[in-house]
């Protein structure tokens, strides 16, 4: 399929490696900064642009992949072309395009991306939306060429599972970041977490997390708690600490 | 090695299976309540104990794997014995057995322990603490007969290790119970997310947490955050948000 990319950042550059390996022709990366466009068009063969109005208009997909505050002004400075237009961000719906576009959908990976790190494609759930059967077809069609996990899935439900995912993820990382810095300041490596860290994943694949749940907290085991709060001198962090145990308890 | 092990937790359990594997001969499994002792004594060829009084003097070691609270009452009621005394718990000073014992000390697996899950061993660091050479050295072979990665760790370093487990695993699994609730009511199941939440603590391994870190509060995107806060009808899960998304932008 005949594809411009309009966004260069760690989504967008996720999304371009995979269609590429897929058989895609990438023929356009826009992006308002030329140099960024270029690095990514350069990986994947196609040409980059930074002037919205010299955007190809003969592609049959334009997939935006850029910052959800920066969607809306890119679409209303965007040429008129043929072609599906869809946007890959969780928490934005479809509509956005209707006034721009007859055929217009979503494809939302839910996956954390960072650029330096290569992911398994079977690792990237799909959820996909479309504003016509035909267009839906298209993009699912897009999506199982990428990915063996493609699921259709309304708006409403897309803005619930991103909501999720930063839960889930985001905030997850930052517990991770946090526990970093504990360790660290006694001279202790972090890698000595990640056994740790790597079987609380695995074993909400094998039990519900309130099953899972393990600690402190849940034990009622007050002393500990007590002593925990009086290792911890970063008033912010202790605050964290006391809301996640009431909140642990209260579940 | 002759093993007395008092408790029958998720943790002596565990302990109690890769002892057992390992070859050494757990004598006897103490528990106040005697089912539980008679459960585990039974999958791990031992007898089962609930009058501490009686319990076997001639152990090479007597491993107390016990809750936290419960631990100072049950060195208390010991009777005399030779052989070394350690306790399995990251939050406890080694001391506690000074006055009972001469020989004692720590072996404090980093690891979330649930009864019907299997763990490798290799996934279980130990970190031990001994109250003299040669009870560090009995402690540290008999760890590594169970798990190659064996660290001596002083208590106060233990302390800290186990508060960042608080942060790194119990906390971690509670988000996942959070966004759990957060699909589940929207009739999506939670293995949708496994894929993310493995990705997750997959990528700490290769990258530090903090260069890990995405989502909306690390961009600094007040939109979706808004969004997102609009959408959660529980207050105590909206001040989880507002007080994590505020500590990512303060990292």
């Amino acid at each position: 399929m005949k594809i411009v990319l309009l966004g260069s950042g760690n989504v967008a550059t996720h999304l371009a490696r995979a269609l590429r390996s897929a058989g895609h022709h990438i023929v356009e990366v826009y992006s308002p900064t030329y140099a960024h466009a270029a690095l990514l068009a350069g990986e994947v063969g196609a040409t980059a642009v930074s002037d919205i109005a010299k955007i190809n208009p003969t592609a049959a997909l334009y997939l935006f992949s850029l910052k959800d505050d920066a969607l809306p002004g890119v679409i209303g400075k965007m040429p008129h072309t043929e072609g599906v237009w869809a946007h890959t961000a969780g928490s934005l719906p479809m509509d956005l395009f209707s006034s721009r576009s007859h055929a217009y959908g979503v494809i939302y990976p839910l996956q954390t991306f960072s650029k330096r790190r290569t992911l398994p494609l079977a690792d990237i759930p799909l959820f996909i939306e479309g504003s016509n059967p035909a267009t839906l077809l298209l993009l699912e069609e897009l999506a199982l060429s990428i990915s063996p996990k493609v699921y259709p899935l309304s708006g409403e439900k897309r803005a619930a599972l991103h909501l999720a995912a930063v839960f889930a993820c985001n905030f997850v990382n930052h517990l991770y970041a946090l526990s970093a810095a504990i360790v660290n300041n006694e001279e202790m490596p972090f890698e000595i977490l990640l056994p740790l860290i790597g079987e609380t994943a695995a074993k909400v694949g094998e039990m519900a997390p309130g099953e899972a749940q393990t600690g402190p907290a849940v034990r009622h085991d007050e002393k500990v708690m007590q002593q925990h709060l009086a290792q911890i001198s970063n008033p912010q962090m202790r605050e964290i600490y006391l809301l996640l145990s009431k909140s642990i308890q209260s579940l």
